[in-house]
């Protein structure tokens, strides 16, 4: 069944394996009249794109987009606009000896058993190269955010136990530094801390914060598509994710509901909340504030250490993963959570416009 | 636009409001053939019904459900299958002091800012009243996971600063007490820190876990459809919940790959896990371990603590909230975390009926 | 799986057997602040509702609608519409006969190989009586369009070979006689036709037309979601339903290219259609002109003539089937194809919405 | 909003402009371990492809597919399939002098007021070229119709006013005639038919007919998602359709309930219905009896006689539409009838598979 296509409204359906010919995303349902080119979108995937830094993997990847529909005149239609990407460095060999292996924490077991057998190279479709094609989608989708002065940010807030200090938060900093975190001497200490993994061919996690500021309110539903609700979905969907917070997330629970709710005052004639730890929004609807979210991110399972693995032919073996991995994935997810908050709220969105009879006449 | 309905092969349709004449759930696409009652829904919905428990809301509500289509003879019929609750003890009169009020970390605010105005009566649509329905929905799921051999059970982890301990957990002893917690000496501990916080007119926050035993491999897709994404989505739809965790959750960013990586051995002959750090699920899809959830619940914003609140005139006010409101409300969102998860399962089951062609074959 | 939700923004949940105990449909996604009454649902109840002329089954059903939820002080709130009618005046018995027969041309035989056994009561969901849900949707649906000033307008066009003469066309005359025909010549004959068909138990089909003026252009999306294509779908959903036009259709087929083009001229600085064979669409979007949609019905199934039937214990056998039936459904389904043209176009009205970055400037 | 996916199981999402890069379709949800080559799906792309035909548009265009993703050594992995086909023979320059002009019949006026402009180029989206997409995806459903034994048969069954006589009906002619007509006496007659239109610069209408063999039972769903309605949605999808018929279509208006109805007698051991008027289904659901389908196919809008048309500027303008046209577009439609069936079919097949316990214990 059908597990690609993301979106009511603002929909996006994305293809292609780590080591096919190519991959891309079809985007339909993006209002016309938009302007964009491909050199909006190739920022985005430029910054996820391997070969870049000490800290990712050195296959070279050119990820040159090509806009194949939907865009005339430099503007969308408002029919599909189908953005490609050829892969250029495909180096199936290097799998080929996991080809009959179950690696930890890897999608080779669950996907065999699924669908009785699977693409090996590069994990096929469960590789994190899929993800250029979000960061394609999203760059679109923030292209919309933009034109109603909605401003996304996302970026690095911990990698192992290297936390950035809310104190020294440099928003210019973030596009600085290899690791897209916002404190320069957390950078240093992740960076101590992430050279001393790879001598020992180990690999570490870290976090995600994004934040979306001067969002509309009224974004989101009762009940089951809630703001939180869509964009947990969202950045869930990225695999090495592991667990999403929106605002206190999991402080609330000890928290009192003196402590945890947020006070109300008018200020220069406007009602604002005195803290924020809903994260912008209340009985899943934005209101206005800034909406927080943050994303543990997984160490990359691929690491050169030897493990305890299975193959097909039933037996233990032990596993040392060779090849060119990542030994942190956190900065290179962090345009993919903007990708992804970014499509879930031009989803929201464009839904919103129809939540009340007012509004149609505004249109009609 | 629609936030109602969930699923795309076992959908719900959800809809009622606190003080509205009735709630209920119409589920289109369960299969025929279920044995199901009335009774085996009333189960669940008396788990949330309020008004049994000294750490929950005095409103008496007997939760009576309806079953008014779709179940023909004991057996579901594969159409609608319509289920009604009538609301019986609606003290509107309570709320309508807080008419012009927006109550801090409620929906007021949000709900005025999207619709233009709202029904005030008990939060209307955005009453946690609204779960009494997905917790009806969610036993009929549970029966399908039932004739399928798999278990689901949530419990709750912690209440404020209490946490329950793993090595006291003892199954039996969740629906022996008030809190659904499975250690006896965390509820003593719980009950007098929830006691403490009821004489000081405040509310206490928690955590729900749930496991899924003997989940069939290969359910969840790839990209946005993974498993944990919709389990995430789902539970985060829960009003009161700010963050969700799958196996390791936000324990995983501070991991290095080599501890988080579950190794495989071979045990009699079937591949094991040495670990379930992944919460029993690779890229996203099952592969017959357990599956780990645990969420986040904030406490009840409803206190008689007075607070920091403003009112549609303009005006700031002290508010001190009176009614019947639960001190806490994670031992009442407990069954609802398992409905959602076996509301999303169920869903998933559906869907990877399609995924082979050999099971096209099995099936026609 | 799911059969009984329709549209993506506007969303209706039927359900409901023809001898449970009640039927009804949830709403999802109606916009807020729309002005509607019981009242305004029970006038299109009323013109399906059963037992009032001597061309329907005397089968007596108030079919009283009752608002459950969603609707505030007189307003929508933007949460889902409950709407229920209690079954009053099941006859079960009659149908205890037919429990083990399959009946011609209706859905004994496909329910039960579908799901293995059936409500054989009133054919369960397959009777017509599950339209009365469409028709209280639609009521809701036509309040919308009714705030854009779109007017739909839906009569009997043919019984049997009896048609309604445009050039007598009275549509103040179509909610004045039982057949809903604008002609007044043509019932009188049809009346003979049906009486004659009454004596020997037997049935007639016809066909139903539907006009909608004053439609927005724009409405309807490119390739599948083809205003065309959604309308074609909702009436083909009714049951009696054999075909569907749109503007010319099938004398298109005999037409050249020159013949059925719609010529433009400039007319009072407007541009007009000289013709309308495309029935108010152009590639599969409104432009303005009136929407002309045809439905061929097929004559009542249930007749007391007697026919070659087969039962469960693999007997041919000789069935008339006794009962309350129908000898003609044409005139009850005038209103269920307004409905359903009324609730695909609401829905596409929504959806368009969001088809141009300057309409979201408009509402944010 | 979206509206160039179809399916919910069986999901395609088509992109391309007529005159663009590339014009293509992703298909998600096809299930793992379907043997399929790009030959499989060439062959139904050039039974549509131009210039083959001296009653087709000369364009030439290859045509030719390309597989980007989802296939691997000659089988579905269940993910993704993209397929591409590139744009050879694009003349945009024939269309320039088109820009600005409204054509009759064609889609320049209403996608003007639906974007506020347009790609003018071919008629860009709604190009009849975008079918190519829909024939490349109803390829790969075909083959998992054959997979299990379904045989979809779609043909050319009147051009104008010339009608294939059944009693001439031979099957293996179809693909042996330009017109795909299975009545060799009918092909003389229309071939000088449609010469004669061609003298004249004008073009002809003409249906389609479907047959579908050997479908299995329960397919289709009740209310809304009637085999019967998705059926017909998805042909009256194609641009130039105007209506659709299911098995005895508009003339059941015009019988008797007894005419009507098929009649069952046991044959064999077997349930025979001793006629089809119902088409292959009851109450929307298949029960094994062949499916029949007809459609209506307007003549070809762009025809070099002259027409009367605006412009822009507000002129009213005599329009003689030269460049490279169909003269007849029935035969080049007859494989997207094909498709378009198929798709629905496929879809509705992968539904059905949840429609019952028992299955989900076959396959679980």
């Amino acid at each position: 069944m059908s597990g690609s296509i993301l979106g009511d409204m603002f929909k996006i359906s994305t293809w292609g394996e780590s080591h096919g010919k190519a991959l891309g995303v079809v985007i339909d349902g993006c209002p016309a009249g938009l302007e964009i080119s491909a050199a909006d979108i190739q920022r985005d995937l430029d910054r996820r794109k391997p070969g870049q830094s000490p800290f990712a993997t050195p296959r070279k990847e050119g990820d040159k987009v090509e806009i194949l529909s939907g865009i005339f005149e430099g503007k969308t239609t408002g029919t599909p606009i189908s953005l490609i990407i050829f892969n250029k460095n495909q180096k199936s060999k290097d799998y080929s000896a996991l080809k009959d292996i179950y690696r930890p924490a890897q999608s080779d077991l669950s996907y065999d058993l699924k669908y009785g057998f699977r693409d090996h190279r590069g994990s096929g479709r469960a590789s994190g190269r899929e993800t250029a094609a979000r960061a394609a989608a999203g760059a679109v989708a923030k292209k919309v955010l933009a034109a109603l002065d909605v401003k996304i940010l996302a970026y690095t807030a911990s990698i192992g136990p290297v936390k950035a200090d809310p104190k020294n938060f440099n928003e210019d900093y973030i596009m600085d530094n290899f690791l897209y975190m916002p404190d320069s001497d957390a950078v240093k200490k992740a960076e101590d801390y992430l050279n001393g993994l790879i001598e020992k061919n180990n690999s570490s996690g870290g976090t995600i914060e994004c934040i979306v500021k001067n969002i509309p309110s009224g974004l989101g539903d009762p009940v089951f598509d809630k703001c939180d609700a869509l964009l947990a979905r969202a950045v869930m969907s990225i695999g090495a994710v592991k667990g999403v917070e929106i605002g206190s997330g999991f402080d609330a629970a000890e928290m009192t509901g003196y402590e945890h709710n947020d006070f109300y005052r008018y200020q220069a004639g406007e009602i604002n909340k005195l803290t924020n730890n809903a994260g912008g929004t209340l009985g899943g609807i934005t209101e206005g504030s800034d909406i927080l979210l943050k994303a543990a991110v997984k160490p990359t399972p691929s690491i050169e250490k030897t493990q305890q693995a299975v193959n097909k032919s039933g037996e233990n073996i032990e596993l040392s993963i060779k090849g060119r991995h990542d030994p942190v994935i956190v900065p290179r997810a962090v345009v993919v959570v903007e990708a992804m908050a970014a499509l879930t709220l031009v989803d929201l969105l464009l839904k919103n416009m129809s939540s009340r009879m007012e509004y149609l006449k505004r249109v009609y």
